[in-house]
């Protein structure tokens, strides 16, 4: 739990105690690869936050293709954030992508530690206000580079990413084919 | 004052001395068609909210075209939201659409907001879990519909945005040439 309480004390100033308290309120799990967390048309009922390895979230697209939009490692968050807000039905999917260990909340547990540790609506604060930052850059990438600098992008920005992810959730990541992606490599190389 | 008012009361409970206390934060600004309220280069200082009246944030591409990649309404906060946390310098430009009365904060004072009146804190929580929420699923669709598709989604989602924005704005926002869009509208209507 050395992880858990490292990360929080980045944003908030809580003792051993309080700690202690806080983490009460959250389960931990150890899951397999690729191990569902969430199927696509269940209903959204908790958050994920990663105390080691790697998740991922995605959806099938009208091809049957698995299209990823979201990683999440070692302290980051992962759900379907609107479902889960509104307790409905995703039309998202969350498996793991390694051999991972997680806290998970669900939307009442969440409520209760909020209204008994206040300091906690500002941890979770600063953490949409950063998801938030990082999904407008996102989306201004989006707009702004070719595939082949998205990959560059994420390639020198986020090592991890290249060292981590098979190249097949690369590739769907970003929108590409496998095949595409052996190009893009193979040219960068040579 | 009633709509942020209004608009509070949906988030947080306080009473009218709370309210005014909280408001004594903000600066109230009457801004003109096209006026700036960033540009790019300048270091991102402020959130704006919208009372009355349409912003948008867009970037210039390289080709020196003004790419919009975000419109805020009545009710809606609009910022770099991380050049504002870290104080730096923004390669975004935000404007108005339309005549806007809006509320301004800076980062200083927004901390003594919070500091203060910690039901802000869950406040703007929820703000950003809801914007957040959105752009999870912009993301989405950047990845799974067409542009015709984008612009009939935006049209039906939002019928809003098709009354106010203009057309050329819509076409900037959707990455379309005005050209394009006055096609996809065509073949639409017929």
């Amino acid at each position: 739990m050395e992880t858990f309480r490292q990360h929080l004390d980045k944003f908030i100033t809580i003792n051993d105690e309080e700690f202690a308290l806080i983490l009460s309120f959250f389960q931990m799990l150890e899951i397999k690869k690729k191990q569902d967390l969430m199927v696509d048309g269940e209903v959204c009922k908790s958050m994920f936050f990663v105390l080691k390895g790697c998740l991922r979230k995605f959806f099938i697209n009208e091809k049957g293709i698995e299209q990823t939009t979201e990683f999440a490692i070692e302290n980051w968050w992962i759900t379907d954030t609107f479902a889960y807000e509104h307790q409905i039905k995703s039309d998202f999917c969350i498996q793991a992508v390694e051999r991972s260990t997680i806290l998970t909340i669900d939307l009442q547990m969440q409520e209760e530690l909020l209204k008994k540790h206040p300091v906690m609506e500002r941890y979770f604060r600063m953490i949409y206000q950063r998801a938030y930052a990082a999904s407008e850059r996102r989306i201004r990438y989006l707009y702004e580079m070719s595939r082949e600098e998205l990959y560059l992008h994420f390639s020198t920005q986020y090592p991890w990413f290249i060292q981590r992810i098979p190249q097949y959730l690369i590739a769907s990541f970003l929108g590409f084919t496998p095949e595409y992606l052996s190009e893009i490599r193979a040219k960068l190389r040579s």
